[in-house]
């Protein structure tokens, strides 16, 4: 099935916001056997949406609708796929009631200040539309299935505030469509980190090009790349785990060294939940990337437990007199050098007394390359107590880019780390 | 002038990036007199890319489209656009050069692999078009101006990758569009940090609501809030600038308070920039947001100068032995508390010897709340040598946003003592 998403909103137009609800949902669909052939973004206007909305009618069999369905008059997306479809909008007590209750709920800890007049548009919906629960704010949304011009067309309708939408898509989107396919559909994600994508793609060309089922999608993004394997099968007859397997067990035979997911999660969860099943304490030094390296560590919460702090050391004195780097080093071989980064390792390991102490020391850009150091040389330590090492890297690409790598290459050197503890 | 920005690619139909590159433009689109009305995304197929043209075309007076000019098979904006239009393809050796030029001077850095055949592909534009050069990338941009049906149209094919498109935009688009509009546009930006989007709006409404010219568009995004006043005036008989000023005393007086820039920069550089012009040494202490300050504040190339570091102290045993917190006041008042956020201030101002000492502990959640402090209590300190202050703050939302509400407001406080210092 072909779809089409259509973001309702101003805001959008202005630049404001990105449209991320059209890349999750763009991400997520294939697995239900939905493809999304086209985005659009439209501003709170009746006569443009429906016009957006008829031409996504004709060249897609699912349209779907992000925003506009909260209480204020610039909300129209409701009364305006209506009036495209000829649906009446009927009135839904239950949710008037439901609104009510959450905003009682929600009242202890905020002042909320809302016109009940206009809370009872939030309770129209088009006739006959399946209503989908928002328990993540007002807005229910829906799914309405309606004939145009001889053809069935499912259009959706969801609130845009991301924590709304995912939510709502997650636990009835998908699984609308999945029963309503003949055909079942399981995907499974294969994580990777260490080859590019180009590099993936020419050691799988052969099986990606010649695979019908299950078939292969490869995705790259910031560092990361990923694979979606999804196999077909009849549903109650087939078990998809046996049609996956053949191709699962090449992908890895060919690319497991750089596999460190079969779900689709990032490193840093990954890296970060391991730490924690083994109980092993870090702590980082770090220089060039002056904090991101601990910030995307902490942003996976219970982390407290085995992550005790960091040192950011961004100044030569603070190297010396808090991490205890020799001035020798320093002098000899410079703040951005293996030797360096050793010393820091060690020196955060000793301080904070945990059982690992990682450094990233380096020259992020844009100036700051030496004679023998080019803008995006990075150095990573890892210090033990049974030794301390140090690994050289050089990336291309802006200062933030240089400043990303360094940590994921961090926190994958964490990740075989712990691996390696039985 | 109304204009549509359609995306080509199929990476994005894939949910692998955003398009940020339609949200840049639209913020800065204003400027110069052209309003965006609708956004697409496409894939790469010719089909359905001239299709989404032709709709373009009939809706729109200026149609941008980034994306699709590459060397490989499956770049195809420049041959569909061409087609649509029924131009031909005009072959520039001069663009060759300048991507064998590009390729020389970048080959010393990276391997790169890449075939002369495709290469000559970069080199065709439409006939008659106005050629953008790329200073950062192989595929220049172009203009073309054309007529349709009778009316003007002006189609802009500009590359994919922000890092090209964003200088490509502000050094060639907006000056085209400016040149050719009869009446001039002077836009000032004020930023705004402390004062919520809806509440900045009802400080304004009645000007707002009047105004013709300047006109006042206000934005909001992650914490904070900016108005764009945009001045029309007769090129070469009237100074913009007086246009401006009664508005802009106006808007002075009534948030003058919350205004931090009336250019159109984050908080994080415009508290760099103060702490480096006057030479104000700094160092953080950060709890629960983990670095993420100091990332934010070493985001800013440069800042070495004045900052020396952080002590991340995620764990009581770290905030005790590194940042000589005394194990009293952790016992009596929690680490979550005015007092242990001041002495944490003050005992990395001493460790890293810095003019000012910021610290950061609070309650990021979801879990961690106790009795008398719910999650989003966070508490921020200051440390000079001759005061120690502490701010308390409630932030609602998830552990994210409370984290980076945390920073700004920790950013602000140093920006507002920077301000202090004569």
């Amino acid at each position: 099935m072909k779809a089409e998403i259509i973001a309702v909103g101003t805001e959008l137009l202005m630049g404001q916001i990105d449209n991320t609800d059209a890349s999750y949902m763009s991400k997520r669909f294939p697995e239900c056997g939905v493809y999304v052939y086209y985005h659009t973004v439209v501003g709170d206007n009746r006569g443009r949406l429906a016009e957006c909305i008829n031409i996504a009618l004709k060249r897609a069999d699912v349209v779907v609708l992000t925003g506009g369905l909260g209480p204020t008059q610039d909300d129209i997306t409701k009364e305006t796929v209506a009036e495209v479809l000829g649906l009446k909008l009927v009135f839904h007590p239950e949710i008037l009631e439901n609104v009510k209750e959450y905003f009682n709920t929600i009242r202890h800890n905020r002042k909320i200040n809302i016109m009940a007049a206009s809370n009872e548009k939030l309770a129209y919906y088009p006739e006959g539309c399946l209503i989908l629960p928002n328990n993540n704010g007002t807005a229910p949304g829906c799914i309405i299935s309606h004939f145009v011009e001889g053809a069935d067309k499912t259009i959706i309708l969801l609130p845009g505030p991301p924590w709304e939408l995912q939510p709502m898509f997650d636990n009835y989107v998908v699984d609308y469509f999945k029963s309503k396919i003949q055909e079942g559909l399981k995907s499974v994600y294969l994580r990777m980190f260490g080859i590019g994508e180009s590099a993936m793609e020419s050691v799988i060309s052969d099986i990606v090009s010649t695979q019908t089922n299950p078939t292969i999608a490869p995705y790259a993004k910031k560092g990361e790349v990923m694979l979606r394997v999804t196999a077909r099968y009849e549903k109650g007859k087939q078990d998809p785990d046996l049609i996956l397997k053949p191709i699962l067990d090449i992908l890895h035979e060919r690319l497991g060294e750089y596999i460190y997911s079969d779900k689709d999660v990032e490193l840093k969860v990954v890296t970060a939940n391991l730490l924690m099943s083994k109980n092993i304490t870090v702590s980082f030094a770090e220089s060039c990337t002056g904090g991101m390296l601990s910030e995307l560590l902490t942003d996976v919460p219970g982390i407290s437990k085995v992550f005790l702090g960091s040192v950011v050391a961004y100044s030569n004195e603070i190297k010396q007199s808090v991490l205890k780097v020799s001035g020798n080093t320093l002098k000899k071989y410079g703040a951005v050098s293996e030797q360096t980064a050793k010393e820091m390792a060690q020196g955060v390991r000793l301080l904070y007394n945990t059982e690992v102490g990682i450094s990233i020391t380096g020259i992020a850009g844009p100036s700051g390359a030496v004679a023998d150091k080019p803008v995006g040389r990075v150095y990573i330590g890892i210090s033990t107590e049974q030794e301390t090492l140090s690994y050289e890297y050089t990336f291309s690409g802006d200062r933030d880019k240089v400043r990303y790598f360094s940590c994921l290459n961090a926190l994958n050197i964490l990740r075989l780390y712990a691996l390696s503890k039985g």
